[in-house]
């Protein structure tokens, strides 16, 4: 067999696997395990029967379109409806402002590829969503990481790494933030934030990519509609491309996601999608816009906040009866508990004790653009059933103590 | 608004739309167009009932992975049907051997994007698939163009532009061809040709990437099984890259393709695939599968030929009736007539008329890497009803005559 090494481009060599996917593969192997490691939806919830009179319907074989080419930016009725999900998030766009994605991911693949030149810099929060690093790191940009506070990014570190990265002749392009119950921390960014950021991407001229998947999967007990008012919805120059997606609240099975920014910018994302896929498959995009023109999706979204929020306090129950050493801030949303475990616990070197007591997390690094403190992980409420999450929980507390237990015995005999 | 010119990548700033897909839109706009265009398949030619039954099953909601994220690499049982449709077009493939992608468009931006640097160069055929040069071009990708004869490839042509490209201190990384009907010239490359294609690119140690799109949708009158076999089936050191799609068989809705290559090189297509669309559409994938699985695949083939053969003959009738002038080679196979117009017809200046006759055809010139002659154009005779076909060529003679009228009146008068 010939040898690839020198005939891979430069952005091939720098391509790193995904972690969160790598131990996806390594929990399969196990019997019995309960993952809290990646953020599925809970297929429970789906529309099943839904989208099974939907897929009906369109198959019938009346309009050849359903299974057709379609075009790029996407099927049009999706796009129509797509301009009346986003007047109710308070933004305001048109079917021009829009670009129908194979799933969000392709939307920040789009983003990298468009507006990073190698070695350009994105600055991200410390931590950050993985698949947004993938992006970025695969169009051969630099990462360069900004401290996030109990109330999210931090402002004055955010303009000083900005400052660093042009003193040294760096061109940053982009911020990429994730206001509504960011990955993996799940905090709620607050709105004086929100319009400082933007401000501040205004004074210092670049832009915003603002990655809204959770936003609608707020729990009512702790958040507003009002709290999740997007940083696009008081974007007045075309600053902010905001991304969203349909796998958190309908399914990812249907690979429909969905960008938003300024006409000129769209077109030119159009342009490229045309080259990365053709069109987003016709089935899933049809099946989606009929959920939302059907109703399900306005009819799903109450019963997933209540769904999520209870899985949360379950899992927040469980965290406080068999790890009270532990310590997290409370998610008002989304899917995820950002814990901090004992600060001599290497979360990344735990992960094969973990697996060993059948149960996958995410260690806190994976999720850091630099150098970071070991001692976190991210557990997903989402996927598993609430007796799994206890069970899940217990035998996590069991990995952490057996390990604390060698780690202070072993301190104590140095 | 801000101004995005200076923000955008330098890949960006490269992209160009596709014609044909521009072209779609401008005849979106034409009422009773009758459009020889696009390479759409005929959706009365696609399994509606099959689907639906299918896709009734998959959405019993029995197994909550038909909904949920997928494994990168794509559905295992699906993977498994595609290393016996391998192994029946004579390539010997495993698991391990093969990606499946969202449709083969994402085959060939992945492709582009791990193979090429900036300024590296993809050897094509003069004339080759449009969405090919797009990905090559995205990846900010050199196109060196090889002359076809009416046997295809020249290798005499191929061989003095690598020499060429090489002396010039370029990087030389694949060769891409489609053996099987070319897109656009119909062109069944002979055994003996692909055989050399193979030797050539070991002595000169470079890849070949062989896109086959077409290859099962052969026309028994005049092609046999035998003939369509695969470079890659005589590929024993790695050096083959091949694509397929259902697009064509089953139906490009399902955005499900695959590509075949050792696997140090699947495993990096994997990793770069997680970066842009996380996995394929779940449902997608399944349909497919059962539509593999229940002989739906298989039943479904005999018939496409004869279909398909059926609309060439009728088009061929119709341009011997209508359009003497004109010449092309009769293709055993696939979608396309390349169409050979006099030497005066500048085929893109035309489309304007063509489409107020209520016809349109993509200017040869489109599928070019480089400047070329200017009287070809490519006829799908796919998508149309038999009767359209007849009708639409009636109408591109029409137009093709009244500017060969004008143009030799014109000549006249000079």
């Amino acid at each position: 067999m010939i040898e690839y090494t020198d005939r891979l481009s430069r952005a091939a060599t720098h391509m790193q696997e995904s972690e969160i996917r790598k131990m996806g593969v390594l929990g399969g192997r196990v019997s019995d395990l309960i993952s809290l490691a990646a953020g599925y939806p809970d297929p429970t919830t789906f529309a099943w029967e839904d989208y099974r009179a939907i897929a009906v319907q369109l198959l019938a074989g009346k309009d050849g379109a359903v299974l057709q080419y379609g075009p790029t930016r996407g099927y049009r009725p999706l796009l129509e409806s797509l301009v009346e999900i986003m007047a109710s998030r308070g933004v305001h766009a048109t079917v021009e402002d829009l670009v129908i994605t194979t799933g969000s991911q392709q939307g920040l693949d789009l983003v990298a590829r468009l507006l990073l030149d190698p070695g350009d810099v994105a600055l991200v929060e410390l931590p950050t969503y993985t698949g947004a690093m993938m992006a970025f790191r695969n169009a051969m940009g630099t990462m360069a990481g900004v401290h996030q506070g109990k109330d999210g990014i931090d402002l004055d570190h955010l303009d000083r790494t900005l400052m660093h990265h042009r003193s040294q002749g760096r061109q940053v392009v982009f911020l990429y933030v994730t206001p509504n119950f960011q990955n993996p921390t799940g905090i709620l960014l607050p709105r004086e934030k929100r319009l400082a950021l933007l401000e501040w991407a205004a004074r210092r001229d670049l832009l915003i990519v603002e990655d809204d998947p959770y936003g609608v999967l707020y729990f009512e007990d702790s958040a507003t509609d009002a709290d999740m008012r997007p940083i696009k919805a008081d974007d007045e120059e075309g600053r902010v491309i905001y991304l969203s997606t349909f796998s958190k609240t309908l399914t990812p099975g249907f690979r429909v996601g969905w960008l938003t920014a300024s006409p000129a910018l769209t077109a030119k994302f159009e342009t490229a999608k045309q080259a990365m896929d053709l069109c987003t498959s016709g089935l899933d995009q049809r099946i989606v816009h009929e959920a939302i023109a059907n109703g399900v999706l306005t009819r799903q979204i109450p019963g997933l906040r209540r769904h999520y929020r209870h899985k949360r306090d379950v899992m927040e129950q469980a965290l406080a009866a068999e790890m009270p050493e532990t310590s997290w801030v409370q998610p008002k949303g989304g899917f995820f508990i950002w814990l901090e475990l004992s600060r001599d616990v290497d979360a990344e070197a735990l992960v094969p004790k973990a697996i060993d007591q059948r149960v996958l997390y995410v260690a806190g690094a994976t999720f850091f653009a630099e150098a970071s403190a070991r001692n976190f992980i991210r557990l997903a409420f989402s996927g598993a059933l609430p007796a799994r999450i206890v069970e899940g929980i217990t035998r996590l507390a069991r990995a952490v103590h057996a390990e604390s237990v060698i780690s202070s015995s072993s301190r104590k005999t140095e």
